[in-house]
């Protein structure tokens, strides 16, 4: 078990109703004007924007609002949001909505308290100690970005898509209603169990050996998110599945899943590229795809690992053909996002062999000659596994 | 699932060496002057004390000392920590040592910041939204202290001992070396993991359906001590076993393990009349006489429950009776106690007939007529499971 320093700094207020309490929370930690960061029109039609607005003014909470946040979200509105929060003495940041509205909400917390470009502390990497306290309304469970200290942006004029990792940014509250994930269409619902699925994947398997207490939490994790994938599938209302699943989706993604190991985060960069080529493209459709063929390609180093996974998530028996086993854990998880109604092969995300060199060198720009940890992936055997992908 | 608010702010610093970062931490943190809290000689013994006084001075850490806590911590202790605290102008307490030591710590955080005899609050169970800060560098992993809201005072002039529940004195630094448990003896060791797993057994067993993602968590972590207690025992030095443990024993007690439940807690209230009437007896070492007799108690009221658990944690077959199966789960987890080294009846802990009749207007003043939550509990049902536990 590898030493760690480990930090959990939100409160969580969960259950039916939560968001009427925004206000009052806010007030109560002297927020005084908030910048309400939130998507597109969904939050507005279906009024939760309204009761957000009213608990802020009923606890007498000042707010500047910035809609518009798209799916992998881009820096230009991020700039915006910047210039809005400085010009407007914003002190904290309400972000309504799920990983992207959450992640454009953190780089602009970070932006405004620096003096400099935001897009410089993506491209340097360099410690950021100081940003705005930042408040979550969750609407789609998936990318965990509640309570993690991750955020990835977009930018379009350089074909980039990046992460930033800042322990400071990690949100101070969290208000998660299940209620609010009843509307969501089922490819999105999909798309967000597969990214939750794949920040336990990243953090399961790595080059260390087990961790127990930290292997057994991870596959707890696994085996709820399976279970209760297609509940809420087959009946979108179901308040406990959605319930189960979002709190689920968080813990994925806070960091408690991967602590004392290495984590590999290979299929992320290799995701990554893929929506930076294509923005349109989901995340989590991006790595329903990646991340069997990423598991194809190395399973071989670690079959073990893979086997083990196998018997504990899927209920496989052993054949006695250590490699056999992995191989079929492989299958499994790709059979599992294919239930659940997600792309299985690169064509159906619309890239192609020849889209393969235009990803290498933004790859390369993100990650080095090489990246990943179960493996040390070279940039030719990323070129193998897009090519086992299409 | 039930409408939650959780928050753990503690810092966890984890690992090897890690109490050599005590003093470079608090100054982070702003601390100028702490309260050096700790138990018996065996932390002076063996140098830790004076790692964390050079650790305080090389940064510029002022402290006052106060050590002489023992097992089942007593107010009078805490009272003179209260005085010292007030006098000395202490601003952080740092705690060294185990479960008794955070509690100690916590009673007198509170009570240096409020007016009243710190009793009170244990009396009362007031909210008090001001406690000074704690650090812990912990020795002994069993009452997951270093990151839960709970602490319990015994009072020997009244023959109490009781709890308080308070946010606000959740430890904000916790340093975890597993090496510092090396020397534990095997009894402190076997007890510990008893505590640990009791306060997952609190957690899984009450009046409240499943909560699948909670309870596959709470159930990782059952797997997780059982696989390690014999580790530990067989090999104290084991660093990956003890660190397993470790980082097990705080997250059974820290919420995370009960979260959406409504939890019972009987046990554990029947457990601290036992040490309240005889402060000899090690609360591990109740518990492991207590559990086994409340479940055999209250299986019958929920034995689809007791044989999941006992199919989960213990690999139990069903036999097709239901009610056989959850009898199997109760006589495995005595048998998982016993297997440590621990006491299975109240006659080993010195604890006879005569003395059930003198535990329960103790219990009636700190429970009152009925407690529990999978089976309420009256004061005649207490007797009956003191009873079975002879």
């Amino acid at each position: 078990m590898e030493n760690f320093e480990f930090m959990s700094p939100t409160c969580f207020v969960f259950g039916r109703d939560v968001e009427q309490q925004v206000g009052a929370k806010l007030a109560e930690r002297g927020a005084r004007r908030v910048l309400l960061h939130f998507g597109g029109q969904s939050a507005e039609r279906s009024g939760l924007l309204d009761r957000i607005r009213v608990s802020l003014e009923a606890a007498g909470v000042g707010f500047v609002e910035l809609g518009g946040v798209r799916p992998n979200p881009e820096i230009e509105l991020v700039r915006e949001g910047v210039a809005l929060a400085k010009a407007e003495g914003v002190d904290w940041i309400l972000a309504v909505g799920g990983g992207s509205v959450i992640d454009s909400a953190k780089a602009i917390a970070n932006g405004a308290c620096i003096e400099d470009d935001v897009w410089e502390l993506f491209e340097t990497k360099r410690p950021n100690p100081q940003t705005l306290p930042i408040a979550v309304v969750l609407t789609i469970p998936a990318a965990g970005s509640e309570a993690s200290k991750n955020t990835v942006i977009s930018n379009d004029a350089l074909g980039r898509k990046t992460g930033y990792a800042n322990e400071a940014h990690r949100p101070k509250l969290a208000f998660m209603n299940p209620e609010l994930t009843y509307t969501l269409p089922p490819f999105q619902t999909a798309a967000g169990i597969v990214d939750m699925f794949s920040h336990l994947l990243e953090r399961f398997f790595d080059d260390y050996g087990a961790v127990p207490v930290t292997d057994n939490l991870n596959l707890s994790l696994m085996k709820t998110v399976r279970a209760e994938a297609p509940r809420v599938l087959a009946d979108p209302e179901n308040y406990d599945a959605r319930a189960n699943l979002m709190w689920a989706g968080m813990l994925c993604h806070q960091g408690i899943a991967g602590l004392g190991r290495h984590e590999d985060w290979a299929s992320h960069a290799l995701e990554h590229e893929l929506s930076a080529l294509r923005p349109s493209i989901t995340h989590g459709a991006g790595l329903a795809v990646m991340f069997p063929a990423w598991m194809e390609y190395v399973c071989a180093d670690a079959p073990a690992r893979f086997a083990f996974y196998g018997r504990e998530v899927f209920g496989l028996c052993p054949t006695g053909d250590m490699l056999a086993d992995a191989l079929s854990a492989v299958d499994e998880t790709r059979a599992f996002f294919a239930s659940l109604g997600m792309p299985t092969t690169l064509e159906e995300l619309g890239v192609f062999e020849e889209d393969i060199e235009r990803m290498i060198p933004t790859l390369r720009a993100n990650k080095g000659e090489c990246f990943g940890r179960l493996k040390r992936l070279s940039l030719d055997d990323a070129r193998a596994i897009y090519r086992l992908a299409l």
